[in-house]
């Protein structure tokens, strides 16, 4: 979409293109940032500037409102970001000297937003820092732990993860864990962090030490960015008392605290917000504070404790999500068998259907599926609650006949990385039934608590 | 799963089966109620019974415990049950005498839990109840409204809903939005009725009246049933000055008030709570007490107006919805449209991302549909949040290259809905592409407020 036809004479008299600096003045202040494209909703005839700060604004360009290239080539800011060039980081870690006498942790570093920059060319974000970078608004976090390794396996948006990634960084933190460090912190993007989160949970078994994921929501480079609190809290939390594989991100839209949220209970909920993520179903761990406060809502977490942590991660990558909706097509279910898939999550409505109309057509996918030797997972869409199969006389159908599993109030999400990790044990139905029905690690808990509704 | 061999030494001895009536007496108190299979997940030395309010209880077998038949033979509950049979019902409707002075409104019930029946054979729950019984632990409706019309299209839970039952159901409300009634009031199954409530919000045009859909979580037959306070509020809702579509129903867990949430802004958030409903990047239009008292919660609703109300309830049910997740393949793409699908909504991750990694073969998926005049939506997997396509470099390549539609804050469910209603209309991409962007019933809003997150 492209600017009204008066903006457009605007900035071709001013001889500007998108993606250049420009200077806006109106009503006497002066607005420097790069030209942004325009926002396919938003008004024409508003001018959109990415200001220095990462933030955007929109200015109406009406009378007396002057419109020039800027004077200044970069931003004020690119001089600090110089000193993110390698040679100079490395000075300036030099500075940020960790103090043997902290505790040690094992920091892995994955990509994301917390290790990406703004591109002052086009404004936009790339994932382009180096691991050590990511601590370099920080240094703080010295005067609580000692990072004596820092490890980087691969440097991705955590939309592009696969379950490959997954095991990839189990074994390093299954390595990291046990050395004699107190604790391991990933670093890591937030879109997919919670699946991560999830498979590390199956994964790492007798789990005697913290394992911390952590990320950002605006990049590590802005005034605003998220990620300096969030690594103060996620080194608390990776010393903490908590031998838990958690998220620990904003709790709230200030720096007050973080929560540290069960990996198998942690979703993102919001694209934006620094407290995107949630416990659901669950409460939080414990709230954490940067200065050291822990406050641990759940008295049943694991605690730290000696001994080695085991590894299991073997994974059956070909598995699938399917959602039940009005006007679904079942053959979706046929379709998946057909192209080699092992196991599919069925996103279901309510307290656990799928559409029975004429002649169930969903449940006869279903039945015929798990005849063919390939288990349906059924999780709730609503995100929040618990499946039942005895309500409804239709559910005692899909569960009890066709033999659909009930995931209970397992996450969907949560449920896809369980059956990937069961089925990389076992794909004999009743004992894949077994397990998906069997608490590992958080995942399904014997009751919802109602104040834990939209925490 | 069966119960633990002591168990069921205990039933035998007793010759009880499952659904037989039976009395557990422990320490003095005696429960009675119907015999339910063993839950998958619980203590199989656990006897589960439905009590007659509907409740399930579990009770330990252990010393001291007495398991015998009940000797009553059907619960207390039934005798008020007999008076639901037709016969009677006339006459208690009978009683529920509507006064033609009060406002008038139509009621349309569709079907769901707020029209089923607990089978007191099997504890069960099964569609069974004619409309007026609805009405029937209500009686305080006539104190609000006078019900002059009633209609049932059909008779259906809602998770069985397809596309088709949305054109009918906005036929019918449609004509008697234009008789002389005050408002119409939908009762519906809750599993999909935000999929309904978006339908109805995009064909009825020009709204001059309230549209109130409300349901339960709890069948109208029990005790604990929701049923009635969410009628008592929606005919409140459909008198009110808000000419809106919208779903009303308990906005907490007490009979406090419900919250009547614009129909393309609210999901069901929860499998079971009777305050499932919440409005997601909105906030509600308004809570609504039984008494009559109204408060609005949001300024620029729809009032109420003289004219008539129109309809465009032409539909593309060749449409489908997929999710991109770690592992997700993209050949789904290609297998819609081989199935003959003219548009798909994609739920990305984060900000409205697709996976981008090894020759993006997701963003050729997209860039393929679109080229071939498949239109690909893309609407936020958190639920909360906007898509923004403008942050990150992959962002631009999937938005600005690929041709993907930005779903903005659009419900995923809204934005399959909104698709299947724009692609009834054309199926040109670049007039597809510019209705998508335009908000038509609330779907897209300005800006999100940051107080409506987890509302």
């Amino acid at each position: 979409m492209a600017y009204s036809r008066h903006v457009n004479t605007v900035l071709e008299r001013g001889k500007i293109k998108v993606a250049d600096r420009i200077a806006v003045t109106k009503a006497g202040k002066t607005f420097e940032g790069l030209l942004m494209p325009r926002p396919e909703i938003g008004d024409p005839d508003s001018l959109v500037i990415k200001l220095d700060s990462g933030y955007n604004i929109g200015i109406k360009v009406e009378k007396g409102v002057k419109v020039e290239k800027s004077r200044h080539k970069e931003p004020k800011a690119i001089k600090e970001e110089e000193e993110f060039e390698l040679g100079k980081v490395r000075k300036s870690l030099l500075k940020l000297k960790f103090d043997r006498k902290k505790p040690a942790i094992s920091m892995v570093a994955t990509g994301g937003t917390i290790a990406s920059r703004v591109d002052y060319r086009t404004g936009g974000v790339r994932s382009a820092m180096k691991p050590e970078e990511i601590l370099h608004n920080v240094p703080e976090v010295a005067d609580i732990v000692n990072i004596s390794k820092m490890h980087s396996p691969f440097t991705i948006l955590s939309e592009d993860m696969v379950p490959q990634n997954w095991i990839d960084l189990a074994k390093i933190v299954h390595r990291e864990l046990n050395t004699d460090v107190k604790g391991v912190m990933i670093t890591h993007g937030t879109d997919t962090m919670h699946y991560t989160s999830a498979a590390l949970s199956f994964f790492l078994k007798d789990l005697a030490k913290p394992v911390v994921l952590t990320g950002s929501q605006r990049s590590s480079d802005r005034g605003s960015s998220d990620a300096g609190f969030n690594i103060l809290c996620s080194s608390r939390a990776a010393i903490s008392d908590m031998a838990e594989v958690g998220i620990c991100m904003h709790g709230s839209m200030e720096d007050t605290y973080c929560l540290f949220i069960r990996g198998t209970k942690a979703r993102k909920m919001d694209t934006q917000r620094r407290d995107a993520f949630r416990p659901i179903n669950d409460f939080p761990l414990a709230r954490v504070w940067a200065d050291g406060k822990v406050e641990t809502l759940k008295k049943d977490f694991r605690r730290r404790k000696p001994g080695k942590t085991g590894l299991d991660a073997k994974f059956e990558e070909k598995i699938a999500m399917v959602k039940a909706y009005p006007g679904a097509d079942p053959h979706i279910i046929d379709y998946h068998i057909k192209r080699g898939i092992k196991g599919i999550v069925v996103e279901a409505t309510g307290l656990g259907h799928v559409p029975t109309f004429f002649g169930r057509p969903w449940i006869k996918a279903v039945k015929s599926a798990v005849s063919s030797g390939v288990p349906i997972v059924a999780a709730p869409q609503t995100l929040y609650g618990r499946i039942n199969p005895n309500v409804y006389a239709p559910l005692r159908v899909l569960y009890h006949d066709a033999g659909a599993i009930c995931g209970q109030d397992m996450l969907p999400e949560v449920a896809y990385v369980k059956l990937g990790y069961v089925l990389g044990k076992t794909k004999k139905m009743e004992e894949v039934k077994k397990l998906m029905l069997t608490n590992m690690a958080g995942e399904i808990t014997e009751r919802t608590l109602p104040e834990t509704f939209l925490y």
